[in-house]
Formats: structure tokens, sequence, C-alpha cells
């Protein structure tokens, strides 16, 4: 079952809207409470260039958490499996993403999993390259070259903003720097995940990236592997099991669909075999997912079967 | 890819079964400790009736954990999506089965999700019925149904042996209790519960209810529809979250198969719109999964690409 | 400095009194809720058996947690210390006194210290006697002499109320057996401590017990040694590190005073080589202990310099 | 009961001795290493002037973790009780010294007592002055006054190996920054911290210390109060409850003296009304505290008297 009109998708973004004024605008990055917190556009993309879209799809935003799943595909490709979970594990947790308490309390402390930030900064510190510069590159470049989009870029203000109040990342660096999980400069890593949160992108784009980990890292366009199959399975591996924060088993429930989101209020998602999804709606839930965002995935998922499960 | 003979299958299984030596059969529950720790037998069943099966498939196990699978679908027939899950919670948690910390320090008090033994006895407090007796009667009934097997029953034994050593679940019940999560006889939840655990079958029957859950919960012969669809894709979204304790996620990254497993060894799994799978191997590694079952399950997910990422 | 008049004493009481109000009489126990939140009482014993008293000394409350203090002091006369300290600990713990999350993270899964639930049904499991009632009598009749007042008993009603609604206690002991701590019958260990929690009294006879405390176990008048005085300086050291549940750090910088409180809202003071006090008013702040109580001793050690520090 | 003589004193060292070989010198600064861990000296001063010493007197140690209870004084002498313990907490706590997870999960996210190094952190960063050499001068002249010696120093040898090595404190660090209980530059707190920490004295310093505490701050021999009485008191109080780290407990029950231990081997004791003690003994327990140390404060306590239970 397929999409079959932008007046369809419309209907729902509609309905879905009226749940925006549930959610609020993140406000712990100053830069961020700057959104509407009203907004909400998606992108449905297919693999014969088929795109649907409603709502504003210029609006850009930045990716924040939804960063981390292509971070790890691009430590995997630079380390393999073995290397990358022998820093950071594969577990979901009950914990919220920021928490640093498990990492105490688990023998050996790595982090349990990338999608968790102590775990997505070890993730990031994995990423080759002689400069933090040289490093930023290697990812925007394989975003870019995943949403197919070379103009993508990121938001040096919101960057700014979050370098200026990264204090609890830094916290969790040092702790995984006394315990040998990272060993390079903290400010150095936090500037470069930084960085990586503040790439901008619209919804559109987004779904382009959903639609080449649906069809396990192969562009289906021009058919080149961007993302090796198995590295690309480990990504949708994670987006269900941690990819909403600590509504990850709800979501898998209610919805079925892989997909990450972001404070920003962004999601990805990724349907195997089938699309890729783009969502952009800032006002979030309490845990930290895009209130609206959800809610139309839910009914996107009834509509067009998209549950996996 | 589908399994074309038993020969096939038993070549898999002569490989994974030197696994088994890195393992130890359970030991917390005296009557497991009898279990032959070199065994290892598997069935695959399709809809189409077709069977293939390898290793000793007429050696019982009793479905332990397995079990929390059924009795939360029962739960949900029982009383609906809203009440269940008001009770139990639906995400995953970094800790083992058996942790009543997380009880304590969450608020509000409910069990994170209805895999580990806390959200287990919520469950099956859950499961309607004048008695303990008639209760158990309707747990067993759907599960004959789901294995189509009438002769399914359960061992006194293991359910005497588990009901006198169940002093850490009847820890966990009194906590529940405290927090107004169960209001029943805790002896009485624990004499029900030691029975649900100790229900005896072989990984036959277990391969015929992992093929009902994969064809969203009609049996493919019958076209009976034992199990709503919505509440089997919930059953399969556990197993992928939460269903191989708190090695489930890296389960899912391996193999990608919607599976539980339990102490006795078991694992059932079930291949969304392809086949079911019954894996019995008693030696299991330091997380309580089958340790040569687990690796059965990954050579099988390479060969016959059975992973739903 | 000593107290000079019963006059001095009331002007204290008054002052103290006003504070009744900034606190709640404990519900969780139903019989407990019965008490006059307005109700504020105390007793000073000295050595030369001169006693001064103020507020309606005749009202009786239940020991509750401050008999955890004679049941830790009677355990050490049964089995000696190293023996005591081997099934619980002697750490303070900056955890609510009914927690049950430190048990399961801490390694050797025993209770932090006697002052907490789980430390005191550990302690309480170790009273020698044939029977419930044998070890009951026995640590009945070790108060009795303490207090000088063999017509010390204990109220039924309360005791049959708090076995009712003690399912968390019955958690802990649970989790206690499973880990070897215990191995009694819950419910005759819950007969058992509920008894001894409803063991009653006024403030009179709590400050005679202070006082023996107070010059090391022997009873200032007749000279006889009821507690082995290196055993009543354990308890005394326990009832600065831990006696105030987790407000004991703040009192001992306030107060100074060795001190074990009840949700009653008795308190149980002892002033090393000086006196003991007894106290009752039953308005709890939110940690548990007597809010007038607490203002109570504060202006009694600054007037008195009863502080030890 | 008063030691008499440096032979008594000499013996009981003779006795403790044997217990080095116990323990291990700390290793996870570098320049700690390098301690004999055979060493063990001892003084006890008295407010006639009267001191008596053995072992080695002359060896240095830094106070490391000693320098809380100075530095915690001078908080309270430039911010009064109220607006510090608005910032830090007075109870103790079961976890060990550097751990993290407690402030996460209690709420506020105030460390929980001025002993554990999150605490401590939070005193030092209220210590007042213009620059960090400034607030380090003024700390460092309270300590020469106290021990009455103007040539103790610090070692910049161990300060810098301290300060290189300090990833965990940083990780406290920020974690209180994120949560508003510090506001300075995180390098600059961890530059005077490490400081603080490097302070160079020998037990003889450390006993006239002691003796200030023990009577109330007030230098014996000049009568100056050099620390107001009441914040003396609130030291000791702390020395108490949470000074020899989580052994704290079991310290207060075996020998029963205010004390402060340092991972260098020293530790500080003061006994109310009667004299200081300075302990040097490089050899650490598991706890992290001098075990011959500790040994040679059970002797003394037992044989002259000195637990104030």
């Amino acid at each position: 079952m397929q999409c079959q009109s932008i007046e369809e998708l419309q209907l729902l973004v509609n309905k879905a809207k009226k749940y925006t004024d549930q959610g609020k605008v993140a406000d712990y990055i100053p830069a961020l409470k700057m959104a509407n917190p009203d907004s909400l556009s998606i992108a449905l993309y297919y693999p014969d260039g088929n795109c649907y879209s409603a709502g504003d799809v210029s609006e850009n935003l930045t990716l924040q958490s939804i960063s981390k799943v292509i971070s790890l595909a691009l430590a995997l490709m630079d380390w393999g499996e073995d290397y990358v979970f022998d820093h950071v594990g594969q577990e979901p947790t009950g914990d919220p993403f920021n928490s640093i308490a498990k990492l105490e309390i688990s023998k050996p402390s790595k982090p349990l999993n990338p999608m968790i930030n102590a775990g997505a900064l070890a993730v990031t510190h994995m990423i080759k390259g002689e400069s933090v510069e040289e490093r930023f590159q290697r990812l925007l470049t394989l975003i870019q070259k995943l949403a197919n989009n070379s103009s993508i870029g990121y938001s040096r203000e919101i960057a700014r903003s979050e370098f200026e109040t990264a204090d609890l990342n830094r916290s969790l660096c040092y702790f995984l720097k006394q315990h040998g999980i990272i060993n390079e400069e903290v400010e150095q890593l936090i500037d470069l995940y930084t960085r990586q949160c503040s790439i901008e992108m619209n919804c559109l784009d987004l779904s382009r990236i959903g639609c080449v980990l649906a069809f396990d890292g192969k562009d289906p366009l021009t058919e080149v592997q961007l993302i090796p199959a198995n590295i690309a399975r480990i990504c949708k591996t994670f987006m269900v099991t941690c990819g909403m924060y600590n509504a990850s088993g709800e979501f898998a429930i209610k919805v079925g669909i892989p997909a990450k989101s972001g404070v920003s209020g962004g999601i990805l998602g990724t349907v195997p075999g089938r699309c890729g999804i783009g969502v952009y709606g800032p006002a979030l839930d309490e845990k930290g997912n895009s209130v609206a965002g959800i809610q139309l995935l839910k009914m996107m998922s009834e509509k067009y079967m998209l549950s996996m499960f």
C-alpha cells in the first residue's frame, strides 16, 4: 500500500497538526528556541524517485540526535563491527538519553548503545581523520551523498550555541576518557559532535536518506552502495530498539518503523524495502520526540501498513 | 530463501553443537539441572505445513520465560492494550531480567516491560478467571491451540521446584503489591506463574506457535485467527526489543528474528510472513540464552536471509 | 549545663510546639493515623534519678523504628559483633529507609546498616528463641529492664494493622531470603518484626532507656550492666550515623545527640555520660522524623550544650 | 587516659606496622606511587603543647582528601552555613567517594556531602578570592595557622600530576556546572582543587590541626579562635559520618574518633576536648584508607579510651 497523492498526505498532516499544541519546542539549546512550534512537514521518498510531501517542506532543521545513525554507519565503515562494539554496547536502556548513572554501575564502563549521548560521543570519537575539520567533512560528505544533495551544510550559529551549553556532554566525555573509551581532547570532540548535531537539511533530504537505508544502503536510483548492507541493517536495528529515546518500545508497537528522532523535532524513518520518511515538527513531548510527528507516523503506519512487525 | 532439506538443517545443527560446551545448564531451579547440556534440536515450520527438524526433536522443554509472550497475548485479549499498558511499560531496559532496582527508581513504579520478571508477573496477574486453575487452563488452552497439540501439559515436578525457590519473584510481587500493580494473594500468583513457566512441549510445538505469530496470529493451515493481528504484532515487537534478556540488542543485530528465550534453553522464533522456529539447547550463556541455539539461529539467519532489518 | 526546672522545659516545648503544623501524622499504617498531630511531650532523665518532663507525658507511642536500636543490642548480645556484621553492614546510606535498590547493586547483597528496614529485618531475624513468642518476650524483657518498667507491652491493634500493610517489608524479606541473609519463614519474621515495632511506652520510658545507653549500658541507679558497654557504644554510633533516616547527617550537625526516631513520632536520645531523652510528637516532616521534636532537641542542644561534637 | 611516653607509642606503631603489607600504595596518581609502602608514623598533640610521636615523623605527605575538612571550614567562614548547605548536602552516602550516579538520581542534583569528591569540588568552588592564586593562598594561610607552621607549601609536581589525571573530577565538575552548583571555569577549579590536594606537611603538622579542631577551633596555646566554634563542630561531625570514605560507619564503631583520611595515606584525627592526631601510612586498603593507620588508631582508641561513643 503506497501513498497515492499529496492531497492524501496533506489530510493526514492537517489531522496530526492539532497535536502540536501538546508539545514544547526544545529550550535547553538557545538557538533551538526560535523554531515555530506549529510547524509540521513530511516527505515520503520512494525508490522510483517519486516523492510526496506536505507542510512547509522548505523549512530547515538541524539533525541533532538523528546524526547518531550516520556517524555510527561511518564509524562502522572506518573500524568494523568488532572494534566499534568493543567500545560501545548494543543493548537498549530504560534510562534517559543523557544518563550517566548506568555508565558507573555497569562493568565494564562502556556506554550501553550508540543512540544515547554517551554512546554517540564514543562513536563520533571513532570517526577517522587527521583533524576535526577532516573528520567532519567525511561525515558531511557521506550525509550529502545519502541525501543526494551536495548543498547540505551545518549551522555555525547552532553549533556554537550547543558548544557553549554542552556541559553535560563534557561530563560524559571526561567520564569516558577516565575509563579509556575515548582518548582525544574533550573540547575537540565536543567541537566535532556539536557540528555534527548542527548539520542542516529539510524533511525531503531526510526522506532520501531514509530511502537509502530502506534499501540496505544502496541508492535505489543510482544503484551505488553508499553504506555496506550489513551496516545499514545494524543502523536500522538500533533505530528500532533505541531510536526514539526511552519511548522506543512504545513507538515500535504503535508505529513499527525504524526511526530516529532529534530534539530539533526531526524524525528520520525508513521502511525496509519500501520507502524513506522525513518529518519535521519542533514541538516535543516530554521524552524529546516530535509530538505531532509521532501522531502523523502512527496514522501513516496504520493507513499504509508500514509496520515491520 | 527457504530450507530445502533436513540434511541441510542437520549440517547447521552439527556446526552449532560444538558451542554447547561454552555454556552451562541453569542450576538455580533444581529440576532444570538434569537437562543434557549437549542437546541441540531445531524445528522450522512453514505455513504450508512443511516442517524441517534436526536433532532429538522428541526432547521436551519447559517454556519458562517463553511463556511470557503468550501470557501477554492472553492478557491483551482479556483487557485490551490501554489497560494492560497502564500496568506494565513498553520500554526495553538494560537491566537483568530479575532486577528490582529500576522499579524503585522509576516513577510510577510500574515494571518497564512484560518480558522482565516483574512485568511478566504483572501480566499473569491480569489473566482472567475465577481460580488459579481456571486461569491456568485458559492459558494452556490457548497454547495448545497455537501449537495445534491438545496433549501439551505442564510438569508438576518442575512447577513445584520453581514454586519452592521463587523467593526473588515473591520479592518482586510484594513490591508490585505495595505499589498497587497487583492485588491478589502473592502465593496464588506465584502458583499460577510457576505452572505457566512449567508448561512442557518440544521444539516442534514451539515452531508451530512461531508460525502462527509469523502470520499475525492466524493459523496458516486452518485460517483461524487465534490471536488478533494487532496483539500478535505487539508480541513480536517485544520479542525484538526485549525477547533475549539483556542480549536482545545484540541478537537483533546478529540475527534479526523476533525471538523469546527461556532458561530451560528453549527459543521461540517467528519470521514475519515466512515461518516459525523452535530451538532447544539447554546449555546457557551468562545472559541466560541457549548458547548453541543463538549460534544456530545466527547461521540460519545468514543462510536463509531471515533478518527483518 | 543541666535542665534546672520543669518550667524551663515547658517554655522550650511551647516554642517548639508551633512547628507541629508543619508536619503530618504518618498515614501509611492505618492505626497511626489516629494520633493527635498537635501533641508534643519530652522527658529528660538524669543518672541520679532526677527527671524533668513537659507536655502530656502520659501519652503512649509505639516504638516503630526506635526498636531497631534495642533489637540490634539483643542480636549483638546473642551472636557477637563479627557474626552480626557478617549479615548486616555498618555504613550509612543516602537512600531512604525502605530502599531496595542498593541491596541489588551492592555486592555482596547485605543490607547497608541495621537502621534501614532491610537491615533491621536481618537483625530481628537473628534474635534467638524457639518461637516468635519466645523471641519477642526476650526483646520485650530487655526493653522493660532498660526502661525499668515491667508494665510495658505492645499494641495488638497496631501490630495487626502493620502486619496487614507490610508488603514492602515482605518484599525486602524475600529479597534477603533469596540472598541467604535470612532463612526463616517470612510471615513469621514479619509477625515478630511488627510486634517489635508496636511495643508501646511513653516518653518517660524512652528517656530512661536513653539514660542507660548514655552510661554505656549500665543502669545508673542500680549499677546493673544491662547491655555490655561495647554494644551500647555500637548502638550509639549507629544512632549518630543513621538514626534519623536520611536526615541523620543534618541532625548530627544541628543537634549532635545520638538519637533514633520512629514514624510514630517518637525520638530516643542519649547524651553520653549525661542523660537520656524521650520525645513524642507525631507530626512528621517529609523524611519521617518528628518535626517539632527535632526543633525541640535543637533548642535543647543549644541551651544545654548537648552536642557531642 | 593519656599517652605517657614515646616508647609506649613506638610499641603500638611496631604492632600496627605489620599490617602495612596488607595494603597498596595509591597508583592512580603517578606521583603518589613513589611512597614507601612500609612507612608508618604518628604524632599526638596535647593542648598543653606536649607532643608524642613515633615512626619517621619527618616524612611528608600530601593532604589529598584531608584538605576537604579545611576547605569546608573556609567556605563556611566565607559564606555561612545556610549558603554552603544550599549547594552541598549534609548526608552520608553508601556510595564510593568518586561516584556520580547518586548525583543524577537525587533531586535536586546537589552532592550528598562535602567529603565525597563532587561535594568537595562544590566547596572549593565557594572559597572566595579574586584569582585561583588568591583563593589558594587564603586556604594555605589558614592551614599554616592551624598547624602553626608557616613553612607549609604544596608539591608542584604532585599538583601537576593530579591535574593531568583528573578526568573523573572534570566529569563531576561539568555535571555540577550543568546543574548550576558551580559556575566557574572547570580547568580553573581543577587547578585550585589539585593544588589544595597537594599541600604538603608531616604527621606532626596534622596533629596540631587536629588539636585545634579538638578545642572547637581555638588554638589551645595561643587561645586564638582560628575557626569559629560552630564551624569546627560541623567539620568534626562530617569527619564522623563520612570522613573515612565508605568505611566511615565501621571506623566510627571500631575507633570512634572524628577523622579524615586521604589517598596519600594520611589521617587527621581529633579527639574532642583532648588531643589532635596525625598519622601517615601510605599502604591503603581497598576503601582507600591507610591500612596500618586504621589498625594503629584502633589500638590507641582502646588503650587510651578515645572513642567519643
